[in-house]
């Protein structure tokens, strides 16, 4: 219970105060500019080889997707806070690459006195690699600090430098920390929040026996160690979770497995007793190491198999792990003879990928609950908004989280919600600000709801759109598109083991037909009450190249939208867990199946987000009579699902309001 | 009038005899496998460094999909003629990596008392690379001819070998042809057949005008030349077009292009003079050099820009050009200072895909030549099985040739002939040896006809399929299912700039949606009286790295299928051209658009294949009304242009029968 409350507080209190911290910090933030860079531009010259330019990205060590305060380099040293970017730094210039999602962020939040903006998603914005290779001389050096970047990001960089006769050199000091103390901001500390123990009733599986399986693994690959550097893998495999990244339930850490040992580097080294005996629980012994002893561990390691190994076996670890962590597993500058790494897709990524009954279950059942709280939610703001009441996007997004902290094992948001209100709506990653003006969600408003919960069994992430009044005809056009779109991956066919990719065009097809389109991918996988963003698969134009071909057990989002800028957003979001159909499966097109695809299996998806769709904004004429009974037997179950438990919870006025919204589409 | 004479006069003497000498040639083939195996080995063993392993690919030094005989030498080493399959020899194994088209006749053609199919289709199957690294000893050295691997596949192969602590070395005189004349069967001569000049009137640009923007192209990347190697891109680029390769109007040569010259490699190197004086009438000026010479020119070239050059210049090749020219292009093994290459998709590959308006005009012109054709073909079938009499699908082929031979322009068949009948149908490569027993088209057979024409302004590619009796309602159930997914794809709108991958899926869910699926990609590139299988873009799940985004003035095929094997296959099959969709366009959806993609710009096809489908096999109420209407819109298109030629040629009987076959669906 201490952890409940704990984790709460923690988001809590990030949404209460935080953004105010920060609107003042960057309001201050642009006359800080030059001299953040000047600093920077010192310590480049400084260097034992002097850097023509420095690299800043995104990343932090592990690759999060989040990053904590502390890593967030790119941001202090250019103001610009979007999630992706990379800023680049020159003796002339400063630049930042960023795409077509953040164009309008950056040039509200950047000084443009000293900051250019490179637009990554026009064709004729040079790439990074070729500004470098066409802006800097023969010769030049540049840096960036190996810890922020993968190896996978690392290796065509450098490729591509070495062809522009430069040289790609790693600074393993990071410059912005040292420029940050120089001039008396130093980042603050890393977090080492309390980590908990997820117990095997929501895991289903030991951290002892999902070790042992990494060992059989590691056996075939004749692997004497695995190195696991991204946080969620960790999480995952050791049946733990922290609070060390808002909305993602790690905490910082490295894990190294042997044949006979498991050593977690975390802090200072020393693994709480509750943890470490919650663990022995679970068949496993774990050592403790300093969080910072992982580049000398390994390098200790590496020189250990170069000296004395049988020159077969080597070091097993992502390609998404950094370029730090390779070199330091591979011996690469300090060992006379290098040793071969096996870097390619983790076990643990393949291993989360594919959830186990107790996860699905789990996933099931935290999505009822969730449904409740969406429900309840939905049916207060249209009776604020139906009554006249100003609701802003912020006391809705909070009235939410007030539905969801009913719910059990409910551990808080699993990203920042996105209330998007009429023209916010078409802002993809929009978060309204708690300064300033409020925006009200207003009768005449289309309202874009994205938002989801970390639950101890599961993470939800939904998003409805719904009409605060009365739809426009073009509107409820876009809307019905967008939602066959949902519907025709929601419902397809498809053999097991293809990409998730294949199933992108099914969801444009409907707005594509009419020349419309949305600028993200269709579907994203996600954690088991982890990130809400889960590799290696996902459901897009872009390629995954370490999907390994859909199997029964994963966790997908099945979200097309379509936004009309500066007037409404549509996005229709949920989550579907894939599962192999035959004839008697409980599907929509079970009993049409004619074959399995000579042998290679019938994969389908059973959608687990419970919340209707607005019917007002939907023109039935658009829809197939397939289409139709797909949607009508989705809200039934719905219905069927979570009346009950309002009834039960004596919430007559939600079970009242969802039954009528749960009620069949008629033709007319 | 003398080429076109000759052109045919090659493609009948194939089709009347080869088949023939081939079948007898096949026969005796099996003694002989062990007597050239122990040939290769001792050479092997001979080398400067004895070989562990020798790899013979199926490719020529072009990379040609289609080879001649003389590059045939995985062929007459394994007495495997499939099109696709790589050999590797060892002391102790002899095996050939090919995929599931090919299994079957592995087993028929091969000695398996030698030999060893590895099923690459398989997931079990380890890869060439993983075989190799397991199964020779540390040290070892594999040996490969460098012109029958391209660079793109050498780099992977090579670093896969490193790691396994192996090597792959170039052995530059190919083991199988020295192996062919130790035994007394040396290769046959290289073809050096006559070049045609193909006039402005169809190629609709100069020779001068693109090797002028050729030199644009060189200038903008810092080229001092340009080595064209593919042989459909010499043959496009000098509008020129030979017949050394069946069904593909090549010629074996090189281009070296550099800002001063234009160098063709053919031959002994005498171009002769009506061929020279068309490319000057072009603004071409041409050098002839002996086919050989191409890597000892380009040596004195790389030596030459290497201590002559300023250090920024270099030559530009494609990736898909053999090792053997990239190392001499290089100075790989020979300067002291290699120089750098630009080894990227060729210049030619990109400016080809994009057809011309004259290119344009010649598809949809010699579309409707063929369509004519084949239109009278498929009734003159129907009359000889409804008479009773017995057509063999051997004859069927040779019938359509004739009908072919009618038309303006034409040139020979652009691939072999599928004459699929019944159960033959279901083989995807399926030809009919003229050997033998010949299968009948019977009246209770589906019967599947993929065949395409060569002609001076186009090159055709069609499928159609059609019952010869009464079909079986499963069978209608499939064909209007195949035809959902061409109509899905064929209607299709979609932004420009995307990969063809992303219409894939749209060809296959309505088959998805039962469980059938096809194993094939849903579309090839085809090139302009040239190689029917064009890249590098295409419509398939598999990725096609070289894909630049679809944009208006391709031409692809447009051609799912399902096959139930031992029973019948349905393949349906058009050509289309892309096309700019705008509110004004003749296009099924251009009333409905309601944008343009946010500005990126609708694309969409017209379809110039011109012949009906079955209307006796669909089953029209799997048709959305959207379906019946395009599919009668096509009919009534396909009946308005080619019933007036019918009429005019006073082909009466054809133009009753077209009527019928194009008269409308109605709903029951």
């Amino acid at each position: 219970m201490f952890l409940l409350v704990f984790y709460m507080f923690i988001y809590t209190f990030k949404s209460a105060n935080g953004a105010n911290l920060e609107h003042r910090w960057r309001l201050k933030y642009k006359d800080m500019s030059l001299q953040r860079l000047t600093a920077l531009r010192a310590l480049m010259a400084s260097q034992p080889s002097a850097l023509a330019a420095y690299i800043v990205p995104t990343a932090d060590a592990h690759n999060s997707e989040y990053i904590s305060p502390v890593d967030a380099r790119r941001e202090w040293l250019s103001g610009f806070t979007g999630s992706a970017g990379t800023a680049v730094v020159t003796s002339a210039n400063a630049l930042v690459w960023t795409d077509g999602r953040y164009y309008t962020q950056f040039e509200k939040e950047a000084d443009l006195t000293t900051w250019t903006l490179m637009k990554q998603s026009l064709p004729e914005t040079p790439s990074m690699e070729k500004w470098l290779a066409s802006n800097l001389l023969a010769g030049s050096i540049v840096g960036v600090d190996p810890k922020t970047m993968t190896r996978e990001e690392w290796t065509p960089l450098q490729m591509a430098l070495t062809k522009a006769k430069m040289q790609l050199v790693a600074v393993d000091k990071n410059l912005v920390d040292q420029a940050r103390v120089q001039l008396n901001e130093p980042p603050p500390e890393r977090p080492h929040n309390v980590i908990m123990h997820l117990p095997l009733q929501y895991t289903g599986k030991t951290a002892g026996q999902k070790i042992t399986e990494l060992r059989e693994a590691m056996a075939e690959k004749k692997s004497s160690a695995l190195v696991v550097t991204a946080l969620d893998e960790i999480a995952y495999t050791l049946n733990l979770r922290g609070s060390d990244i808002d909305y993602n339930p790690v905490f910082f850490s490295y894990l190294l497995i042997t044949p006979t040992s498991v050593v977690l580097f975390w802090h200072l080294g020393q693994i709480p007793e509750g943890v470490a005996a919650s663990l022995r629980d679970e068949g496993v012994e774990i050592e403790g190491k300093p969080y910072d002893e992982i580049v000398p561990t390994l390098r200790r390691f590496a020189r250990e198999l170069s000296e004395n190994g049988d020159g077969e076996h080597s070091i097993w670890l992502s390609g998404e792990a950094s370029e730090a962590i390779h070199r330091a597993a591979s011996g690469e500058g300090y060992l006379k003879k290098p040793l071969n790494l096996v870097s390619e897709v983790s076990p643990v990524a393949l291993a989360k990928l594919i959830k186990n009954d107790v996860e699905l279950e789990g996933f099931r059942q935290c999505h009822i609950r969730d449904g409740i709280a969406v429900v309840r939610f939905f049916r207060w703001l249209h009776s604020q908004v139906d009554a006249g009441n100003n609701i802003t996007e912020i006391q809705a997004a909070d009235k939410l989280l007030e539905f969801r902290k009913d719910e059990k094992d409910f551990m808080g948001p699993s990203f920042e919600t996105i209330p998007g209100a009429g023209e916010n709506g078409a802002i993809i990653h929009y978060s309204p600000s708690r300064d300033g003006p409020q925006r009200d969600i207003r009768s005449k408003d289309m309202f874009l709801l994205d938002s989801g919960g970390q639950y101890k069994d599961g993470t939800t992430d939904i998003t409805r759109t719904r009409h605060m009044g009365q739809p426009e005809r073009l509107q409820q056009d876009s809307f019905t598109r967008v939602l066959k779109g949902q519907i025709a991956v929601g419902s397809a066919l498809y053999p097991k083991g293809v990409k998730g990719n294949v199933l992108d065009s099914l969801a444009r097809k409907a707005l594509w037909d009419v020349g419309l389109d949305y600028a993200h991918g269709t579907g994203h996988g996600v954690g088991h009450f982890l990130n809400v963003h889960e590799g290696p698969a996902g459901v897009s134009w872009r390629p995954y190249p370490h999907d390994p071909g859909l199997k029964p057990g994963q966790i997908l989002s099945n979200e097309p939208g379509y936004y009309k800028v500066g007037e409404y957003g549509i996005r229709h979001e949920d989550l579907v867990e894939t599962i192999a159909v035959t004839k008697d499966t409980k599907h929509h097109r079970a009993a049409g199946l004619l074959g399995d695809y000579d042998g290679r299996g019938v994969l389908g998806f059973n959608t687990i987000t419970l919340v209707p769709h607005h019917k007002m904004c939907i023109s039935e004429e658009l829809l197939t009579d397939f289409e139709l009974n797909y949607l009508n037997a989705y809200h039934e179950r719905v219905f069927q699902t979570l009346g009950p438990i309002l009834m039960e919870r004596r919430l007559r006025e939600d079970y009242v309001w969802l039954e009528k919204e749960c009620s069949p589409i008629m033709r007319a």
